[in-house]
């Protein structure tokens, strides 16, 4: 049954009465029943000094489950509060690829007490897979996923999977090795259940398998899962050795980040990756703090580029009230194309060699789009703005205002749609090349090309 | 083994000469080991002429599976030239929800021909799922689940599963019903695989089952998914009896296509629901004009307040050319604090519960990053621009500029912050709150900041 958020906040309230009065077996039959997520939610949710209560209430095997789900300030807390035997249990109920997560979380002291209660093998386990880089894909691996010998029968699998299945990530794919554990095919549970007991897995195995590199980028392996409607990848090293798996939630905690990193570079942040109600003003400053300095120097452009039209803006007063809708529409302009394109490439459907595609789309829609402005804005300038609003307005400076929105919104397109593509094959993020940039980039444009036709058109 | 794009190309180039030499065993050779997404990437990469050939070349069960990934019109072309038992075979080789998928972007003669060709019975599921609302749980659900009676043993599970799990989109998770089809728990195969023969479901169920409702949003239950990391998830009607399930690949597939949405949103665009290159010109025009009018003509505002200031622009021309860097300043800070916003709604971490704490954490965000702002931009004034450019900038105005810059930031983060969480509890989508509509509040906002401060300290 699905809980509603008000209902959460009702447990909350029975929850601390319960414990206030001591009533613990009422506290815990009143979230036994949740899925872990959410007890770590009510858990969070109640005041601070009773997390390790209502911990200690919970089953073993639910308590590590809900040990996982809780915030990295609840899960050090209680690790510095357990005896040595009651981390070693958590310890030994989480799945290793979940351990990893929380090391990488934790101050040197605390990752010094986990390591020393995992047993041998598994902290074994735990330093191969933090010593693979930040973003890699060994680096969200888990080495928990069952392997089978080629020449096995369907029978000895089964065997092996009732076994080992209860401490493994997953039991749907199962992967096939030779002796010297090079990764040869995979099989599914499904395949085994329909095969006959004495089939062997190279009689049965399915030899089509992709697989990721340890080194490979997680966002790239993550897309894999995507394309390929994969529920787990198998992980190779550079000899094509079978050293891990990635399950699909891991993956789609990559794309969910990946992605709120890329929309915090399209907003000119620097990605925290952390909830924003977690992240401390601090260091929400400090990442938001350079692109708006650099932004903000840039603007310096403008600034002289007005500065050297200063007489012709006085002789035509009229033309400074359009300045902004001008730039503000050449930034909105630019950055519909730069997103889109940004969007397509973080998608893989725009690569380098679509970039002639994509200009030729861009110019033709800039042109329709751009003609529609300006029309528009004509009808406004001559309408509302001079007979409404009795400004200035000639037909010639109505002129000058649209033919710059038109050229202004072309060149927006155009540098919008191309930047993204060039920083990305020059290495970039192309996500750097939003909105902001683009704007301050075709304000100063659409600046010399508003003066240029007052120039021309007006005679300054 | 994972094909890079060069070796595609080199592949089409491959099948491109058999297809010409008319050798279709090494052609079809040539791909048969592929995944179908890749085999559906060379077809389309071929002569169009070519892909029914290619097409008829797979075998059957690969052929529907390649079928599902090609692109629409592909798809409809096939379809036109299949004779009435090619149809037939592949609707029957298709799961159920990608017949719905391909049924909803096909033209009404085309789905006549689908629906004719298949079975009455998914016929009758097809139709079923075709009633429910566009993006509703009820139309990205299958209907090809097992599902188990509480009385039915361990063994019986084995035998039903055996029979029926071939054309069943996953056999990870089975759903436990009463005679009345309410959905009372799950199993899942690993549960099945570690228990006795002879234990019943209702003896090793699982009775906590979160479901959704065939009527809830999708990207609700999408969001589910990612919470709780389930690979299935059940639907029930108004009633709780068991309909379908939704698996995690069309889970993801929404997650990925909602925040492309919010992703446009944000830039002014109206979603496409399509891949960037297959977008129509005018498509693209029509999803990209309305925002860019509207904003277009929200500028008149800004206009008239520069209007308004005129003579104090003539008397002081330097503080013109500082209006640039002050909106965008302005518009930057607004969006850094939307898009955060915007994004932690879009993840469940923001509700409007959160408003007082989100103010008053962007109150203290504003007034460092805007003391920061203006400190640089202090010296900036005095050293480049008065001394290096020899700009004709006083103290005063210095410190008009400067002051600006504070209010303005402080002005735009509140705004930035407010509007998504106030545009949600109203019921809108919050991601239009995004950059280009808060830079046009922000815009007219630091003007009048502008012009006030400069009214005061240069007493105009």
């Amino acid at each position: 049954m699905a809980y509603e958020r008000e209902s959460f906040e009702a447990l909350v309230e029975r929850m601390k009465s319960y414990l206030g009065e001591k009533k613990y077996v009422q506290a815990r039959d009143t979230i036994l029943d949740l899925e872990p997520v959410d007890i770590a939610y009510i858990m969070e949710t109640l005041p601070e000094e009773t997390i390790p209560i209502v911990f200690r209430l919970l089953p073993k095997e639910l308590a590590a489950e809900v040990f996982v789900e809780l915030d990295t300030d609840s899960q050090e807390n209680l690790i510095k509060g357990f005896s040595k035997s009651e981390l070693k249990e958590v310890v030994d109920e989480l799945y290793l690829d979940d351990v990893v997560d929380i090391i990488e979380e934790m101050p040197a002291n605390v990752v010094r007490r986990i390591l020393a209660s995992a047993d041998s093998d598994t902290r074994r386990d735990i330093n191969n897979i933090l010593q693979y880089p930040e973003s890699s894909t060994g680096s969200i691996m888990t080495t928990e996923y069952i392997d089978l010998k080629k020449d096995m029968t369907v029978e000895d699998a089964f065997k092996k999977i009732r076994r080992i299945g209860q401490d493994m990530e997953t039991i749907n794919v199962m992967y096939i090795v030779d002796p010297q554990r090079h990764l040869i095919g995979f099989v599914s549970i499904r395949t085994l259940l329909l095969a006959d007991e004495s089939d062997t897995m190279e009689e049965i195995m399915d030899r089509t398998v992709i697989s990721a590199n340890t080194l490979d980028d997680q966002e790239e392996t993550a897309r894999k899962f995507e394309k390929y409607d994969f529920l787990t990848m198998p992980v190779v090293d550079k000899e094509g050795r079978l050293v891990g798996i990635v399950t699909i939630d891991d993956a789609l905690d990559v794309l969910v980040e990946e992605t709120t990193e890329d929309i915090e570079r399209m907003a000119a942040i620097s990605p925290s990756y952390k909830p924003y109600l977690n992240t401390g003003v601090m260091e929400t400053v400090k990442s938001r703090i350079p692109w708006l300095l650099l932004l903000m120097i840039s603007a310096t452009f403008t600034g002289q580029i007005i500065s050297s039209f200063e007489d012709a803006l006085a002789a035509v007063t009229v033309l400074n009230a359009y300045i902004p809708m001008l730039m503000d529409t050449g930034g909105n302009s630019g950055s519909q194309a730069s997103v889109t394109v940004i969007r397509g490439i973080s998608l893989d459907e725009i690569t380098l060699k679509d970039i002639f595609k994509v200009i030729w789309k861009e110019i033709r829609v800039a042109v329709i789009v751009g003609a529609i402005l300006a029309c528009c804005n004509f009808a406004k300038l001559m309408l509302i703005d001079k007979m409404l609003f009795h400004n200035p307005i000639t037909v010639q400076v109505a002129l000058v205002i649209c033919l710059t929105l038109i050229v202004t919104v072309f060149a927006a397109k155009l540098v919008g749609c191309t930047l993204p593509i060039l920083a990305k094959a020059l290495g970039f993020d192309p996500a750097v090349m939003a909105s902001p940039f683009i704007t301050t980039i075709v304000d100063a444009i659409s600046l010399l090309i508003y003066f240029q036709f007052a120039t021309m058109i007006l005679h300054l």
